[in-house]
């Protein structure tokens, strides 16, 4: 297989590096990922995270191990457990059936293709959603995001922040509002190092904050990306995002959810068939990373910690797919289901 | 001066001790005030908080100097820089307006019975609060709240608090949802702290999650404190209490402001005139206190960090008095400039 580059993925002379997200902003440090192990590992840490992107990288570790000779059997059984380890993001088991596909009909000498394919497509997609989200937005726009959507979050520009990025090229004018998305605080650690790099103007705040600054007329619109998108419309993604929604409508403010057509599940009816990550106490008891750990509430606090919520179809302005911008009339109609 | 004991205030043989809220939960320690200088900074690091808190802190320490001999002078220059440690809570303003009043009509040996008389009266205020809030609590009420509101906030229960302890104790088996309130943590680590002392039975989320608890119709009202109510019933609290607010109404929830009479001033017109403290970047660029310190974001990125939001009185289903609950329509009729 040849090389593959992306900000935080490579493939390179053989090897899969994962770039630790769990050092950024701070350090930029590179993980050798070689076993269903440490990949199930990675994800669960959110070392790699972004719902294009852990998919991507799991099919590069089953290429790779494909190349070390692995068997049908055992990569039949790696894709099994490589997509259980986030429930919520469909991409993950897109790309494990798509690999899958690729195994019963070509054996493991398939899977590097296979693999290269979904990783040169995801950046394509990305490309196409930042164009067409990119004509959405006005000049000088003042733009809210939540989480993170970028090239850490996907093979190439991102989702949400794919269509800041290209209407930052196109030379808009824009400022982004950057949440910084508690717990696990993508906004505030993974945003602010994109927008850095993007060299876009960025101001961070407190989740709590965006309802303010949407009442001030500080906000022209909302981009957020997703983990996965019914057939009619609802879908999760990181946890803030439903009162962002709220917000946005009370404050009548267009809330744009931008994904690749790989996030969309046509077998899912509605986002209450979505199933939601709960994760750990500590997460909200304080904050972990290599910045440090601490913690400030009772050792013994009860905590309630879903990783994603819910935002209904009729909170949203328009879908900023690759290959379409659909409109609430249009998903209305079923245009999710025929992607 | 007898003693004066709160939980986290108290005058005791002549000296004002202060409980360090920057400790909390995890140490309780106490710290003697004796200067403006000194009270003036634990009102800026937040080591006293509430409205009605750093007004009978403020007002304790007047006392005190009067006690040691400070003149008629030097009280008024103390009472005009304590009035201006912190610029939104309107009750820290009351409550110099009245010891300036005693000590234009009774000289220094009046500040004593003045501010005892603050202080008797926060407790009694509180009181008259939570039997008003606690008849509107249904029985096992799930409630949120945001902050801190309660014995760490006032001289007596509380406000919202106040109220959630007056349900508890009337045996109606409430629930509490305790949303952190970044960027202090005052949820997470105060209000914790109060739940787990009253022995109410309650669940820490992050300050984003309230809004899907709100779809998932686990929340049946929202109780908040306020730093200052305008006399048309917008009112300005904690940064968050706006999307909360917000949220609240797409859901259809009763959400009530608690305050005692000291937090109106019927000579600020609407919310538009309450002025808004802003603070340093540093608080969102990552966390501070006596449980560490850890910075998350780029050293360098731009914040906007107000410490209070400013809510319309659309959006209130009741402002829960000492005095009185008074309804939408009562508000409008201009009940608050009466009192």
């Amino acid at each position: 297989m040849k090389d593959l580059i992306a900000t935080s993925l490579k493939y390179q002379q053989g090897q899969l590096w994962v770039l630790d997200q769990h050092q950024l902003p701070d350090n930029e440090r590179w993980l050798e990922c070689a076993s269903v192990e440490a990949m199930v590992d990675m994800i669960r840490k959110l070392q790699i995270r972004g719902a294009p992107l852990i998919g991507i990288g799991a099919s590069l570790l089953l290429a790779l191990l494909a190349e070390r000779g692995a068997g049908k059997a055992a990569l039949e059984q790696a894709a099994a457990r490589l997509r259980q380890a986030r429930p919520t993001a469909v991409n993950l088991m897109n790309c494990m059936d798509r690999m899958l596909q690729a195994l019963q009909s070509g054996g493991p000498a398939a899977l590097g293709d296979c693999a290269q394919r979904l990783f040169d497509e995801d950046i394509a997609l990305c490309l196409n959603m930042a164009r067409n989200g990119a004509a959405l937005i006005p000049q000088s726009a003042r733009i809210l995001t939540h989480c993170n959507t970028g090239s850490l979050a996907t093979a190439g520009v991102g989702t949400a922040i794919g269509v800041i990025a290209e209407a930052h090229r196109q030379g808009k004018g824009i400022e982004v509002y950057v949440d910084e998305t508690r717990p696990l605080l993508q906004g505030g650690r993974l945003t602010c190092w994109e927008m850095r790099r993007l060299q876009v103007p960025y101001t961070l705040i407190c989740d709590s904050m965006a309802a303010m600054l949407m009442a001030q007329g500080k906000i022209d619109c909302i981009l957020v990306g997703s983990d996965r998108i019914a057939a009619n419309g609802d879908f999760a993604n990181k946890v803030g995002t439903y009162s962002l929604a709220v917000n946005a409508r009370y404050h009548q403010l267009p809330f744009y959810v931008v994904a690749p057509y790989t996030t969309v599940d046509p077998h899912c009816p509605d986002g209450s068939q979505i199933p939601i990550e709960q994760r750990a106490a500590t997460e909200v008891q304080g904050v972990s990373g290599s910045f440090g750990d601490v913690r400030w509430s009772p050792e013994d606090a009860p905590v309630y910690n879903p990783a994603f919520d819910v935002t209904p179809a009729e909170l949203v302005t328009g879908w900023i797919l690759d290959n379409a911008v659909l409109s609430p009339q249009q998903v209305r109609d079923g245009a999710l289901g025929r992607l």
